[in-house]
């Protein structure tokens, strides 16, 4: 198809498309003469990846552009998913370093012998850390069980998530999908934390109005 | 104490303490004098309760003062904290009605037999809703089993939220710690959702790198 095709199947501006192909985030078509080329299906689904990674995962032109490097080198698909997922990054509070190291340990005794990966410059680790650190600086009450559940849950979660795309078959596919759910999944957890909440609080406390 | 002390106390300056005052979210001191009046510890309490509220929370002035209210009116405990996590807004996504009404079916197929409130006017439902309408219209895999493994964490975790604020006692503290826990909670979980993922992609897609 041609480049107006490819839009129009797309949904993505001739404009836009043409900037993808400048900033390397779309492969060339097959040149059929001087000023025209020939695009496929597997331009149509690259553009919805790229659109996925930038508007649902919020990655940069930069990050997306890490990423199809390493799809197109054939990079196992642990670390494409590498890239990808570090590129979601979470928010980090302030914190002191006494705080933080506190806060730390606390998980490390908590996850201990499950394996998992705690190294302070990995930015899900540092959030995770600052946001512990900044509930024990306001006071707030932070049992062992309760982190535990947290452990538990998110366990359960990661590997629903991993079944959920495994099966997919290929790297390209597999990173959309994962993008995507772990951006998106994070409200879906929210919204269904609260709606559990208000289910336990009632069962706990009761109500007035019934 | 005074004005000042007060201040002192709870690293609340002074001018932002007559604002709350104005507003209606600390209650006056005792009065001794044509301009002077004395704080007791409750203001201290009250005044990190109204900080958390706003800073951590997110609340508007509007939505503190409804907080307080219903604490001063000693409302049931179940009730003043769906005063206060329905302040606590998700994010929601635009959606066909078509893919919201089908998302819905979902969840309430899923759901069903835990005796989880869905009303869709609930800012929870709302973004739950358009977040899994939004996975589906991408074309993104969405299997009931990844469902329910998301549904049973959250049932795990609302547990856990609840058992850990419980035996505060009474209800200022357990609302205080219900409305940090729930938005600094996300991000706890966020963020071991992304190290529990890390080493089940590990797991599941081995990796050059070791």
């Amino acid at each position: 198809m041609r480049m107006a095709e490819l839009s129009r199947e797309s949904g993505v501006p001739v404009a836009t498309i043409k900037f993808y192909l400048r900033e390397g985030l779309l492969p060339a078509g097959e040149r059929t003469g001087r000023n025209q080329a020939r695009y496929g299906d597997e331009h149509v689904r690259r553009l919805q990846f790229v659109r996925a990674l930038l508007d649902i995962g919020g990655l940069s032109i930069a990050q997306v552009r890490q990423v199809i490097e390493a799809l197109d080198a054939e990079t196992p698909t642990h670390d494409v998913l590498g890239v990808s997922q570090g590129a979601l990054t979470l928010p980090t509070t302030e914190a002191s370093d006494e705080d933080r190291a506190n806060a730390l340990k606390w998980v490390e005794e908590v996850v201990a012998g499950r394996g998992w990966d705690l190294e302070e410059d990995d930015n899900a680790v540092a959030a995770l850390v600052s946001s512990l650190a900044t509930l024990r600086a306001l006071g707030l009450r932070t049992q062992n069980e309760w982190l535990e559940s947290y452990v538990g849950a998110a366990a359960m979660i990661a590997e629903a998530d991993l079944d959920n795309v495994a099966s997919l078959g290929n790297t390209e596919s597999i990173v959309e999908n994962a993008v995507v759910g772990t951006v998106v999944g994070d409200t879906v957890l929210a919204s269904l934390r609260r709606i559990a909440q208000k289910h336990v609080s009632a069962q706990r406390f009761g109500s007035a109005s019934g």
